[in-house]
């Protein structure tokens, strides 16, 4: 929903069309999706060569276990696919399966995906870009610049995430009922989260010595945004001044990752737009780096990335359809 | 729940006794309902007769249509009855089913049943109680002076109420998705929400002449509490001084009802009690008198009322078990 | 802020100076509004003469009693201003000063100003726009098709009107102090909101008939967001058909009024848009009709608005730097 | 505010007089906090001879700073006093300053009040009770058995603490702005927050080879609550049934500490309730436990603790006056 809105007005975006693998007809958009009443859209039944035929690169937003099947005709014919499900995110189909639970796709097809980190890996002549996580993207780029400098023990990372409702889709639970996650935190997975083999995946490409993370996600009361506070005890020698230094030249050129020093950001600053917003305090009494990196786990944490990740693959403007501002107050 | 912790600390209560229709044999209260971790209590198989051998009465908080047949052996028998439910708060087959799209309970069984609002009628001598709901206590409690003294044109009265997701029960549903709820009100059930002819009843059983009155429900992103704010003309010569008595003459001598002449109140003053509190503003401008009356929908609105209703069906302390205290801040 | 956030990418708007009458000399946003952590831009110190010099037009997005002083220089000169504030709303510094405490600005300023409900007044050829309050926007809105068609008994009117806390502006306050204002719904200004005498005049302007309406005013724990509930008695013979079809005519050509027959709207799904969507449920058992009206309170309810009271000052495109997209889920 | 509804309905608490250090004559307690609207009690002008005379112990309620000074007569009489402030929880003065920001109490006044950390030292034969913090009570449970029982490397405890708003008081603040706090997630105080010190001195009382913690506190949009999650490295051998088993052996016998094992608490398990609820998750791939630790920060964090100091003190049932019940859903 998210990123159709997003296609709709992105200015290299000529024509959008929209199907679901569970249609057997067309249906008008606006019956299945309330909140574009306004839209006379139709939603055509899932066909893939007629896809191929009809479009020049294809998005997924289906649900874990479902893309692995989808995609394959895509893959063998080499069409371009930016893929915002987890299916392809790993390497290896024993950890697909014991972190998802689902059949995994071939390990051929996981390992030729490209992980698409947009702020550090370009998406440019890639044919298949699995768009990361939210937690991942708001975890990652706040680690990277650490873990890339070699400031910190890589045996203390600890990450303490919280996320708004949104990350848990559309459908009703027991978690998200108003009643029971209202005036709530409620931890969920603990050190289970299918992120986690992504993150260090990521991690092990900059630094092939991080072994393992301590991963917690607390379910807040809010609906859009993750704030990913990141602890870290820092290697003998290293100050503040370092670490400072770090995040300067890692992020000074990076257009959608504002470093904003011991300025700790809060979430509503990036609600509504692609950025990571991120601060970071040192801790000379305990030698800890804290930092604090939010995003919106809807737009920089999944609709948004894609789009930033379309935009390197097909040589647009980065921040093409990505010029948001920040939905506030 | 609630009526179960409420029963709990009530001084006349020695044993209380669990009942699932749904169970085959005894499970813990600590495994069907998390919340009660602490608790080793068992909730039993529904078998009418032991019931009846074992308690001295039983309350029902089952689901509408469920009660009207659950209810029958002890109607049968003449053994107590207090129903949460709205099974046999309406007196007449095809009005419940219109309203409630169930089969009915028998006419003979609902004309028998007592509404028990009991602030006005008291449940003494009485052997089923129907329970009233929410919406409705907190619009009868708020129209009742101007009903009673005669002060309102009957052809006027709109009712705009508002009620927090817990009035939804446990079970999730869209409307009630952290998702969809927060930041968001929805009106629902217009001109058809369940409560309407009870409330049309007690009316009439005031003044005859009450013939409809509009009555809105919306959805609003709390967990607990109603807020019913009721409008209506005054007939011609009534001032507000007239109406200040009204509401000063009914309510001074009730427990439960505070009314607060101009100081409306907000829904946070009466959470975590049995009270109602009514604030009243004549606009002599538009000749109109808006009562706002707030509740919390699980204590005024259904367990604390249905343990007043205890109260005075044994003949103890009308207050007993239910000095409670506003939960604030 | 959102004013300047519409501005910034407004298609037509080359440059934005920003000015406030608070300031002897240039201080940067960022350090004004946290939020703007990453604009450089500098506000600048109040001097009418130079912003006369250097701007084409402007904008007062200040408090009530402040706009009327200074906006004196602006009127003499019939430089173009679209005022957000309400100062000059009213048409008599009596009443002007009744409703809102405070000295008002003289007669002549107040008549010539152009009340700019930009859907039905087009400000094209005005000097002097005076932006509607939120709350007015979307009664008046929700009122229009029933009063220009002359559909209702004109002294039945109610509006139940509820709002966000943005409407209350940036400083803290009891009301808005978020262990106060969340979980709870606060009654405030009954009969009493600066709103209702500019709501009566432009009423007037349509029916010179309708005397006074009933106005009430309850905070609720949304940021963003109005509803305004609307009922009135139809005039005998009125049926829901003829209703449906006032509404119908009046709003099929307008760009930012959804009618949206009996679906009721709820907030979230204006949020982030400049729409004002209605839906309209009659009640034959009542003779009552009841339209729910609903905007966001910061976009159609001010800042969007006054973009589209711009475009039709400047004869731009009336949909220029509008069209924005709805902030779900 | 909740102190005086607990001791109200306690058992043992026959009379109550409130005094306020800013009154020169006697107030209506219904004037002063409008929630008790209904209550006719006079709240007394602050005078500690009388105080002394016609009670036999007192509380603080008063602000930092304040009762350091407000406190003295009490001291040198040897009256009993429960003091909620944080003025005399630490033992030094320079210590007190430089995380109070304000003049400290006497260090004799400081070393001599008893830090009633009410489950592990009983305040019984106790003169002056310095009631602990909210964070620091949350954190000190959930830890106390990893260092009682050795069981971590101390120079790893991280703890990430997070609380709703009505810790920060009733005074409405730009941070707990509705508008500001809602939809949102605010990082404050980093290894800046008061409660630190008093941590490391109940930490070290238990292992003197404590030397520091990291210890973030995190705002969330909720009224009541606290959670405090806490990690740290277990030592080497050490392992989850070790782990558990100390937190089962340390709270078996604590009427109010409730372990859950690997059950991890939410928060509103706990609202309304003198209880502190822990979940603990230990993580082999890390060699990481995770403690969660949840409390009423109103209750067992402020006014339940002090009413459990209050019943050790004067060899009262310790549980008396708090058999609250759980406020769900």
């Amino acid at each position: 929903m998210v990123l159709y809105q997003l296609l709709r007005q992105h200015p290299e975006v000529d024509d959008i069309n929209l199907y679901d693998h569970k249609l057997t007809e067309n249906e008008k958009l606006s019956k299945m999706v309330p909140a574009f009443y306004a839209d006379s859209t139709e939603v055509q039944p899932y066909t893939p060569d007629a896809i191929m035929a009809d479009n020049q690169m294809v998005f997924f937003a289906t649900s874990a276990g479902v893309t692995s099947q989808l995609s394959r005709p895509y893959i063998a014919a080499g069409f371009p696919v930016i893929d915002l499900s987890g299916d392809l995110r790993l390497n290896d189909e024993d950890e697909y399966q014991r972190w998802y639970h689902k059949p995994s796709a071939s390990r051929q097809a996981m390992t030729q995906a490209h992980y698409g980190l947009a702020d550090f890996e370009s998406a440019a002549g890639k044919k298949y870009v699995a768009n990361p996580g939210c937690y991942a993207t708001a975890t990652l780029l706040g680690l990277a610049p650490l873990i890339q400098h070699d400031l910190i023990d890589l045996d203390t990372i600890i990450v303490d995430a919280k996320s708004g409702t949104s990350g848990a889709g559309k459908n009703p639970a027991q978690s998200t009922h108003f009643t029971q996650a209202n005036d709530n935190l409620q931890i969920y997975k603990p050190n289970q989260h299918q992120h986690i083999p992504e993150i260090m995946l990521e991690l092990q490409s900059w630094n092939h010595n991080v072994k393992a993370i301590q991963f917690m996600t607390t379910l807040i009361p809010i609906t859009r945004g993750i704030m990913s506070t990141i602890y870290a005890k820092v290697k003998p020698g290293v100050d503040g001044d370092q670490i400072n230094q770090a995040y300067e030249e890692t992020y000074s050129d990076k257009s959608f990752v504002n470093y904003m020093g011991e300025h700790l950001p809060d979430i509503k600053q990036v609600v509504g737009t692609n950025n990571c917003n991120i601060g970071v305090v040192y801790n000379p009494v305990t030698n800890t780096v804290m930092a604090d990196s939010v995003i919106d786990n809807l737009l920089k944490g999944a609709a948004g990335q894609a789009v930033q990740n379309f935009n390197q693959m097909f040589n647009y403007k980065e921040t093409s359809g990505l010029e948001l501002q920040t939905f506030l107050p």
